[in-house]
């Protein structure tokens, strides 16, 4: 277990490793895209089953892992199985009896994970097997589990967090309409709407970092980065005075400018903007020739800058 | 179910929806890119069993269908179970006792699929229960089975397709080399090589169409069309006279003057050529100021052109 261990935090950026094949796993089986699902709650028993596998591909992939003789895994000449749950524990077939296991777990509800090891053995186990002959490991045998990260945090599941109104809002936003690029559009206007930063007594506030699976899953559609780059039209957010900042051009100079999160590729922040008026003292950026400060929610809203 | 028949033939290219679905579907599952796997022999039971959630989750979104009330699909108003099986036949649950069913199959080695609907009876189901409590349809029900697709081609499988001694050299091309591209590069290379065009008593042959998929199952790395843009450098295939067409700039063209299939978006045709010499009749194009033709097998590799 030591050498095993020790192979794993010989990887740098480890625990962003796991945190980021988890997030890729539960994504890639909730399918978001073609089925507009955010919750692993909504996955059917088919799929809860199959995101074990899918974890255990990525998580291979990720490290470079080769197959094992008996297990999963070989890791530093030893074989290591492979075991997710995103129930409370693990279920060990009696195959593994006797060797080490990767366990991992995540709660994208909590946005926690943990990863560790353990070697299975009749005493870390639960005394009774279930319908698949299978034991759960024991909360005195969770004693025994050798942690690699013990409180991780997944990268957000952004429509998981949102406020069941802001979300509920997002998916209705297309209601009535059909076919065409529409619906996916006016749903992308309305998570930009609701995600926008603006300015409060703290500072910029009230709006959260958005990710391509999060436009993907809410445009249900393949072109997802086009409905972004629309959003910002005049006719869709434009005219509310919202802009939407990528990785590119000005937009990281933009968003430092006004204290906002700077997004990475494949990222975007929005953001309501205001004239600023005469000797306001808030972060100011210069567009189109004219000078902007993040809105206040009591603001009415005005026009953002053509082109940024 | 004449209703639900006729939806589905009201779709223009119904048929090559479902070859494509079919595609997508099993090519998700195998997960070439991490897997190196292109044999839904390799499935485990899990994935086996995910690959009929897969297939019910891209068709809906392929033919933009509704959720039912009890079923999978709503269809014309009905309410419609969408099942697929890799093997001989469909199994049932008792839940779909009197509903219709689109049933699906694929078999990738014989790269043939089919596609019907049936109202589920107990006399089209055998006798028989499964571990699963599911009845399979039975040969005399299979005589119920109205064909929307009776003997479908499905897309390539390229991989599949191969000899074994040409699969096995292009997954050996990287033994020994560990680490960096050099082992996703040796291995696209060979790859080209074997699928290679070039002259035949009977014209253009021995070749093979190359998709994106088969690319990234050989790669077995995120940027595996760079790996394809590469394999054309003289230090790869370059010197050894073979092109690699795809479906940019000359390259329709320099393929259609050869006489070589077209390829889309996503897929590629190489070709070892030769120079074309004095009276040669064969098909001939003029690359980097030099006149060339389609090498015969016997030619002694020479090199292809620099730019094309």
């Amino acid at each position: 277990m030591a050498e095993v261990a020790a192979w794993f935090r010989g990887n740098s950026d480890m625990e962003k490793h796991f945190a980021s094949l988890l997030r890729q796993s539960i994504d890639e089986v909730l399918d978001g895209q073609r089925t507009g699902r955010f919750d692993v709650k909504k996955l059917d028993k088919t799929e809860k089953t199959y995101l074990g596998t899918k974890v255990e591909i990525v998580a291979r992939a990720a490290f470079g892992l080769g197959y094992g003789r008996a297990m999963d895994y070989d890791i530093a000449g030893h074989d290591v199985d492979a075991k997710f749950t995103s129930e409370r524990t693990w279920t060990i077939p009696k195959e593994a009896m006797g060797h080490l296991c990767l366990v991992m777990s995540a709660n994208d509800h909590r946005g926690r994970f943990e990863v560790g090891l353990i070697r299975i053995a009749d005493n870390v186990l639960r005394a009774g097997y279930n319908q698949d002959k299978k034991r759960g490991i024991s909360a005195q045998g969770r004693q025994a589990i050798h942690w690699l990260v013990s409180n991780g945090v997944l990268p957000a599941n952004v429509l998981l967090s949102l406020r069941d109104e802001d979300r509920k809002a997002i998916f209705r936003a297309s209601d009535g309409y059909r076919g065409g690029g529409n619906g996916g559009q006016l749903r992308i206007n309305e998570l930009f709407r609701r995600v926008a930063f603006h300015r409060t007594p703290e500072g910029p506030g009230g709006g959260r970092m958005v990710d391509r699976t999060t436009t993907l899953t809410v445009a249900s559609q393949q072109d997802s980065p086009k409905r972004v780059r629309d959003a910002r039209l005049p006719q869709h957010l434009g005219r509310e005075g919202i802009i939407i900042l990528g990785h590119q051009g000005r937009h990281p100079e933009i968003a430092r400018n006004l204290g906002l999160p700077l997004p990475d590729k494949g990222s975007w922040v929005s953001a309501r903007l205001a004239s600023a008026a005469e000797g306001n003292a808030d972060p100011v950026v210069q567009l189109d020739g004219r000078r902007y400060v993040l809105a206040r929610e009591s603001d009415v809203p005005a026009p953002a800058p053509a082109e940024y």
